[in-house]
């Protein structure tokens, strides 16, 4: 593929092409991937992510700066979980950090959902192969808003950088449930913020009542994003935490665990979009959703009507129903 | 089933007993729902979200006492999507609402997460056909957050009433990012707050943008839910809105559609555990994530290698990756 060949020789265009076919689900894929894949493993990658003001973007355009100081290059991926009702509403605050675009170092691409949200930590992480094949050092993913799917999408990186604004309880509450777990770096935004001191030690107590807590301390950081000021003591905990995990041997065990993960999303994936592509066909649910709707069947009797279908060969993928 | 006969005779403690076997992905449930599903489709669904410390629990208390104060018999389910970390936070803001459960016409019960995320959804909705099947006239359905999750949970709702806490700005942005189109009904809490006024205001400016309004305007409505001001205003526009949905038919239209959606998750999750079944059998996967990570072959490759195992005849379910 010419668009590959391009790539590997470190062309940006080629890469922001392949990443758009990527996104929009293309037949391609697997070949784009297979080809490409002989190149990925070299970059390491950084996730940030937080609630939307918190500051992320112009985190980040700090963090490229800061980054291309120690000579190395950067991609960035930033990924918007915006409804197309609100499409593009976060644009703007993108806009600043394009000005790293003329640097030949820096590669930013936006990805947006497209249909399902399910399938976006899926095409960030082809996105992510991309720009390490096209031999970027660092790849930082920006995700916005903490919830189910940027959790998920957190998890393609090697560190995580989870933002909290100052002052803000609620936010820490809303830490609480469930996202916690995924900062390896925390960093309280606006840090001339009053209440900036008081939300790093809350921070810095929920950490302490983990449970969990395995041998690396996540770091509470305090930065000013838009004066830069605390970027550089981030990126400084970035490469310790990365110095951590090559200590011993956790990066391989999580890169591992990753890579196991999205095979099986894929074959998972491809069998569901198969599955799916056969029910839809034909008159069969509408007609048995009818039935149901009159209580003259119920939802699992369907679904063991449609495995039968969908099983050429017996009841290969009913066996479950059938018991029934 | 004794527990289905006890169910349908009226016994709260049997549909305890069956939501929790649901909940915990017992291989009964399909059974289960076959039996109770005759007596389903009766009662009506309130769905009711918003982040963590907006005041639903509050709320949900007040509104039971006007819902039965309307002769009207009430299940609730509250869910928890909070991480094992810090699994039972929430549980205190939820004992205030307890004292209804001296009530025979009221049934309060817990959900919370087990495994994975993607499953809640699908246990909320065999949760809100045990309600039904018990014969309670209205279901509340509570959940925390407005992630995807959350988002799916308030599908298996009629009525989805979503609360905001006033004077955040950043909550109405966070509503922006994709949340506000699934509520029917909006909720500005602390109506005492300052600030309760300004944020109406912004959910209506917000609301008026909205390309995608339909015949229904959602009403945005300021409550208290401590003292229960503005409660009973909740449960008459909740009214409106099923009397709305029944005027033209759209009631039937989108429970055929949740209808239709579900017994597609039956089928496509049945197939995906079958196939994470086989494919985590036995050294395969292991062995492939091994050449994956030594760039031995590609995650794709490895897909379709593990496709070809499922697929027992040929590879009837490995057509796209053959084509590669």
């Amino acid at each position: 593929m010419e668009l590959v060949d391009r790539l590997i020789k470190g062309e940006d265009q080629a890469a922001t092409r392949l990443i758009s076919l990527l996104a929009d689900g293309s037949p391609l894929s697997p070949q784009i991937v297979k080809l490409i894949y002989p190149r990925c493993g070299k970059a390491y990658v950084i996730g940030i992510t937080g609630s939307p003001g918190v500051g992320k973007s112009s985190l980040v355009d700090k963090l490229i700066s800061v980054v291309r100081s120690d000579n190395l290059t950067v991609g960035v991926i930033a990924i918007d979980t915006t409804s197309p009702f609100t499409g593009g509403a976060l644009l703007g605050d993108r806009i600043r950090m394009q000005r790293h675009t003329v640097d030949e170092g820096v590669l930013i691409r936006s990805l947006a959902t497209r249909g399902s949200l399910g399938g976006l930590s899926h095409v960030t992480q082809e996105a992510i192969w991309i720009l390490d094949a096209l031999g970027k050092d660092m790849i930082v993913v920006e995700t916005v808003g903490i919830g189910q799917t940027e959790i998920e999408i957190a998890q393609s990186a090697d560190t995580t950088v989870l933002m909290v604004m100052p002052g803000s309880g609620d936010q820490v509450q809303t830490l609480k449930a469930g996202v916690m777990e995924i900062g390896d770096i925390f960093v309280v935004n606006k840090s001339d913020h009053g209440e900036a001191d008081k939300t790093a030690i809350e921070i810095e107590n929920m950490l302490r009542l983990s449970p969990c807590g395995g041998q690396w301390k996540p770091p509470v950081l305090k930065t000013q994003a838009l004066s830069g000021e605390g970027v550089s003591e981030l990126w400084a905990a970035i490469k310790e935490h990365r110095s951590f995990l090559l200590r011993d041997g956790r990066l391989d065990k999580h890169r591992r665990e990753r890579l196991e993960a999205e095979i099986v999303k894929i074959v998972t994936e491809q069998i569901r979009s198969d599955v799916l592509r056969r029910i839809s066909q034909g008159e069969e649910l509408f007609q048995l959703v009818d039935k149901i709707y009159r209580n003259e069947t119920d939802p699992y009797t369907a679904a063991s009507v449609l495995l039968g279908k969908v099983g050429r060969n017996g009841n290969r993928w009913a066996s479950h129903s059938e018991a029934v």
